[in-house]
């Protein structure tokens, strides 16, 4: 990659990204895979005049998360970047992170009292329905807006979830969050106190205990969730921002807070307003399209269906992606490339490790390999089998923003 | 490899790995290699619900030999262990080897004296019979069985070769053998004697020193094997343990000490009283069935007949292999792996560089794509070409014993 560096050229040439998120999958119904089995008149004819071929999106064998899936596909080595528990659940619920800020995932929690001593008795709150949480948010907000010089900000997420974010007044280190998770992991013990493992992470960890006993204290009189858990303390980790990595301005059309999240952690321009479906994300792309030469595009539902083992529900996003797709192949993008993260096939019901189809089309292709964009079609493909790291190197060469390398 | 230590997850189900040893092979009769010479129904009906592929056992290029051909298959990294002359000769002759050993390689050899001074002039003792070299090994070790409190053992090998192992009272280091080969490599000059690179290898060598010289005295009058050299002196190379890396169970099935050696050194457990015939090797597969959750299986005669350039004995030993097949299929074991160490082409009567096909049986494949476990049809899977050290992850994900990276 750091060869990688020297090469970037600058130029108008724009490049599509349309990630269909879990697209991948294995055979079903009539042996074929939902790619196989969708009517795709579209992809069929960009299939023949595209470079194709599979990524593996962190290793082979490896389940990929939606954070080391995306992060490979924007260039970003998914072996050496850690997102963590925490700075992930903040972005899947849409906050964003500065550089002095330390997240955790919190969990509503029972406990019973023996003396002073809490004592957890359900770790999850009896799953508790997000609207109840939500309550329970709004009054921590409302009487927890600051520690120590440190303001807490506080978002629900689903059933017992939610996230907080400790804010510094200065940026915070990577050690800083080195604290242990405060969940003691089975129920009749009290909670773990959090202990930082270095001096900057005890000034993390005391304001951390100073909140637990804060909840506690609002929290009281509720029936279940009457105490917090604490786990995944982590800071946003730090990427050279992928607009000066790769020399592009990049706009992030995506509907889902986690995946707006991560195209945010690389620094990509996040568009807002972005409807839930397939024609309103490529309207929005047609709209925006002359203000940025890279984006990246992401269809959600291919992954939901999957997880769901809904292979009928997964053929029907896929053709309703093809009839969408004229409206992308009217913009004319230099390079345009159509994969997934990771695979969730039906069958697993869940990410997998399998490769990805990928699809490149650009005039700079061989081209007339593959008859479909289909897991069994992209194997013949001229693209082989690559990391998903490589993708962004071969998108900027298909889009001559890449310098020759050596005389 | 690091991401992999946080995703093992344990369960029951069971993998088959069975090595043909030296399978892959090069065009012989008709333009066709032994596997697509071969008539082998069941192997072809299981290929075609597969994934196949190709690895690579070390790197393009590279000729391996058993060590490093099998450390990949157990996701070893071989171009990062190093496994000693002498390790490798300890295990190919049975010995099984504790941390406290260093091993060597020995060669009988035939001097005569200049005053006191040994000269060789004969640096492999006219390739004296091995029943020769057994009578000299039990003649050597019913004089020497310790120097200064470290233990002798002595095994024969095939002609002049034989195994010297001193056990130490205590664990000993990777740098005590670093000592030279005593071995001049050319006649009519004295041995050289045996010097540590450092403190801990020049104690090992003084006993070194004094055991060649015990020999001497007590081969003395021998005609031909009167004198001894040694090589390779080295320590089996420090593991974490199969079982404790990747989760599971091993048993190891193999008949020749070579592989038994190999699979000890990874901490496997070893199957006694297996048979060299393929038959009894399914049979014990089948007994022990329930015991482990990884069975290495080990068939050789694939290799034999590639190194004597023997076309038609390699074909009849893949389909008796074919036949046999059914006794493991019976077992439904969750994921077979069906590959080889490296390629025994006929035509070169020897090991060679030239990826391995691989196929891999488990519900979670696209299969299709092979219409036999040939070279020319694995090439068509969706395995692709890759590195031997990564099937052992590939193997995990697909019997479901790896957990999501990242979330």
């Amino acid at each position: 990659m750091d060869i990688l560096k020297d090469l970037i050229k600058k130029n108008e040439a724009k490049i599509v990204l349309i990630v269909l998120d879990g697209v991948g999958d294995l055979p079903g119904k009539d042996g074929k895979t939902p790619l196989e089995y969708a009517k795709t008149p579209n992809l069929d004819s960009l299939a023949k005049e595209s470079a194709t071929g599979f990524h593996i999106p962190v290793d082979l064998g490896i389940t990929p998360g939606s954070g080391p899936g995306h992060l490979g596909l924007f260039g970003y080595d998914p072996k050496e970047i850690v997102i963590g528990r925490g700075v992930l659940e903040a972005l899947g619920v849409g906050l964003t992170l500065t550089d002095r800020d330390i997240a955790a995932r919190g969990n509503f929690a029972t406990v019973r009292y023996e003396g002073d001593t809490p004592i957890v008795v359900d770790r999850r709150a009896g799953r508790i329905p997000t609207e109840e949480n939500q309550r329970l948010i709004e009054k921590l907000k409302k009487e927890i807006r600051e520690i120590d010089g440190v303001e807490v900000i506080l978002k629900s997420g689903l059933e017992h979830r939610f996230s907080v974010v400790f804010r510094f007044p200065d940026e915070v280190s990577q050690e800083s969050a080195q604290i242990n998770d405060t969940d003691p992991q089975v129920v009749n013990l009290p909670p773990l106190p959090p202990k930082g493992e270095n001096e900057p992470a005890e000034r993390v960890a005391r304001v951390a205990q100073k909140f637990i006993e804060l909840c506690a204290k609002v929290l009281r009189d509720e029936e279940r969730a009457n105490y917090v858990l604490l786990r995944g303390f982590s800071v946003k980790p730090k990427l050279v921002p992928f607009s000066e990595r790769f020399g592009v301005r990049a706009l992030c059309i995506a509907y889902y807070p986690m995946y707006r999240g991560l195209a945010s952690l690389v620094g990509m321009t996040l568009l807002d307003n972005v409807g839930g479906t397939i024609e309103s994300a490529f309207l929005a792309l047609k709209e925006h399209f002359s203000d940025y030469d890279f984006f990246f595009v992401h269809i959600k539902k291919t992954d939901s269906y999957g997880e769901d083992g809904n292979f009928e529900g997964k053929v029907k996003v896929i053709e309703e992606f093809d009839r969408e797709l004229t409206r992308v192949l009217e913009l004319k993008p230099d390079v345009l490339c159509i994969t997934g993260d990771h695979s969730t096939p039906c069958p697993m019901k869940g990410h997998s490790w399998h490769p990805v189809p990928v699809l490149i089309h650009s005039p700079y292709v061989l081209g007339g390999l593959s008859q479909r964009f289909t897991e069994r079609e992209c194997l013949k493909g001229e693209l082989g089998i690559f990391p998903a790291v490589k993708l962004m190197p071969l998108l900027l060469a298909h889009a001559g923003k890449l310098k020759k390398f050596g005389a």
